[in-house]
């Protein structure tokens, strides 16, 4: 495997920080754009840099604030004029840490805050960065015979089986649940509007699993050890999803053992 | 058909108004709370509430301030102590008032604003509003005989066939679309929570055709007459499918014909 420009957002920490790393070791001559909204805190982040400071970028970038995704997708304009993987990793279970339990427990605010960083974000990411992608090498996933039924590029992004309406028996969660669905419907969206040119993205949503990261730790005494992945581990599956996308899998929503969810 | 209470948020114009006028005409003892933004400026409602006086009380009720919402619960639990039908009707299309035909049109204040009022709007007035559902009469809907299966009161909120992510072949429209597929997930997330205590409240989404109304006005001449419906028709078809709901068929997605449409 070759080189390819990938741009993850939401980098500094959890699944985000482990697809930086995951690509900067699988592919050597690889580009990774990684974003945070605060890179001088991300530590993990720049240690990763100073392994690879030829292959990586840290862009500080807030997803929920459009002038910057704006600002950063000139600047990877400019350097690389194209790009080959767009990862919308970044994402709050809720402002308190907490998914709500209970319907009392839903504040409009709360929602209003998560829908910002985990719907609102990803789409918009999607506008600025659709340009490059339609430019993209193909440098990620499987490539058809048939150059009409190729892709350029391919966009993530990461939700979760618990946005799965279809799915849902739980209940609860209300902000992140809803949140995720709004992102499914946005990647529907976009592997309609980015499949039906002459050049082409795939776009995915993909549940992780449980993965031991910031975002589900309240919840890992409720998990059974077997069930709760490490991020390299989850990272590993998904890494495996991706190199196998095509544009006969665009626009549907995998889990990380690769079948395919209800919306 | 006796009576119950029913409250229609977002009833000044569409299909909220109209939800009013049915259930005004049909049950001669019920006691409908129309609530909109602006009472002074709702001259249908204010009309209607000639005819019915006895009957009609409006309510100032913005349902994106959620003051507003819990203001509105508290007197409606003063005057009525119970609720037996809540339908969620307010929304809007786009702020500008058409949805976006391409990913370069998304701007992350007008999806903010959308998902306000389309998803967060009705999720906090079902959080407001479910303690009086829970003591409603049951006076809406079908009863099973056995009591363990009976509902007190019916939740419904509009959503829309473009808000089902399985059913999207047309892209477009990702502010609206992503707004309903949120509210559907909510609706999933009410059906459990409100379905598994002692006392039960049935929660629905409802598609109701292409009608009629402002929201869709910018689109008819692309739409064949007889696929458009009056607000009459559509909320005659919508009533017939309420008057036959039951805890079997809680937690789905029903079309104005009675089908089930996927998430």
């Amino acid at each position: 495997m070759a080189g390819g420009v990938v741009l993850v957002q939401g980098a500094s920490r959890g699944l985000g920080l482990y697809f930086c790393k995951h690509i900067l070791s699988a592919r050597k001559e690889a580009r990774v754009i990684a974003t945070c909204r605060s890179p001088q805190a991300a530590s993990a982040l720049q240690a990763l840099y100073r392994l690879y400071p030829q292959n990586l970028t840290i862009l500080q970038l807030d997803a929920t604030r459009e002038a910057e995704i704006r600002e950063a997708a000139e600047a990877v304009a400019k350097e690389h004029g194209q790009l080959d993987l767009l990862i919308n990793s970044g994402a709050i279970l809720h402002p308190s840490a907490r998914g709500e339990t209970s319907l009392q427990e839903v504040l409009a605010e709360d929602l209003s805050i998560t829908l910002a960083t985990n719907s609102i974000g990803p789409l918009v990411m999607a506008k600025h960065f659709a340009p490059l992608l339609l430019k993209g090498s193909g440098a990620f996933g499987h490539q058809f015979a048939d150059q009409a039924k190729q892709h350029r590029a391919i966009l993530v992004n990461l939700t979760a089986k618990v946005g799965s309406i279809g799915d849902n028996v739980l209940g609860g969660w209300y902000s992140y649940r809803m949140s995720k669905a709004a992102l499914n419907m946005a990647t529907k969206n976009l592997s309609i509007e980015l499949g039906r040119g002459k050049t082409k993205v795939v776009c995915v949503s993909l549940h992780p699993g449980t993965v031991n990261t910031d975002l589900s730790k309240p919840y890992h005494r409720n998990i059974h050890k077997d069930k709760l992945f490490t991020p390299e581990c989850s990272v590993n599956f998904l890494m495996n999803i991706i190199e196998n996308l095509d544009m006969g899998k665009t626009g549907k929503f995998f889990a990380w053992d690769g079948s395919t969810l209800p919306w």
